[in-house]
């Protein structure tokens, strides 16, 4: 399957997801790590399609997600780069554009470093929060435990 | 907004729905309409997506689906036809394939009148069951009625 920019712009407009996690870890000073993540969730049926996005960014892996549905997902930074040059070249053109700018801004600020300390988390926290795909709950108790702490 | 046909058929392969409906129609000599319906449905910030798709078609409606989602629709058959012919010539690259044909067909016989006669009508019901957005009970509950009838 040969998957052309804009059915690839098209098909993230509807189904992909910008996602920023934020996870304990003890091994980091601020006690927490960054996670961000770009993910496409289909039907078993369609993992060929996951394939193709897979060989389209050359990069990502392919995994069960829950149940019958499997996620193409970026987790590498490296490859992110890739999947944020390729959406500053062509424009998705619903509301979650909003969420990549977002994402695009967390991964600039890791690539400076910012993500390891105090200050830097709680932006990235504050920038997280303002995304459509937020599991908001989780990210004010973070943020209240750092500000504690 | 400007869109272009790959970027179309690959939010359709995401987010559209090609959906077969029969309902009760007493005016009707098998008792029933056949209602073919092409629609993508979006959260209202994207409101503008589903105006850009009804340029782009040159027709249909958008209309307040349910809450704060609203759906861009096809049911004119004419309008449908110039669906049809688009995403004949641009195929979609999902599994929606499978269904956009099961849709096309119904359509073809809706255009040759076979929707009219019980024989038809019970033909176009065992290819709206097979289709992943088919109403299974309903349609199921439908053959029951008209094949004792």
């Amino acid at each position: 399957m040969e998957l052309t920019p804009d059915w690839v712009v098209g098909f993230v407009d509807g189904e992909g997801c910008f996602f920023v996690g934020i996870n304990q870890h003890k091994e980091m000073t601020t006690g927490y790590q960054v996670l961000p993540e770009f993910t496409v969730v289909q039907h078993e049926r369609d993992i060929s399609v996951l394939y193709a996005l897979k060989r389209f960014f050359g990069c990502g892996v392919v995994r069960r997600n829950h149940a019958d549905r499997y996620a193409y997902r970026v987790r590498n930074l490296k490859c992110i780069e890739k999947v944020i040059a390729f959406f500053e070249r062509h424009k998705l053109k619903t509301k979650k554009r909003v969420d990549f700018l977002k994402f695009r801004k967390v991964c600039l600020m890791m690539k400076e470093g910012k993500h390891l300390d105090k200050e830097g988390l709680l932006r990235i926290i504050e920038i997280a929060l303002k995304m459509n795909t937020a599991d908001r709950p989780k990210l004010l108790e973070i943020k209240k435990k750092i500000t504690r702490g």
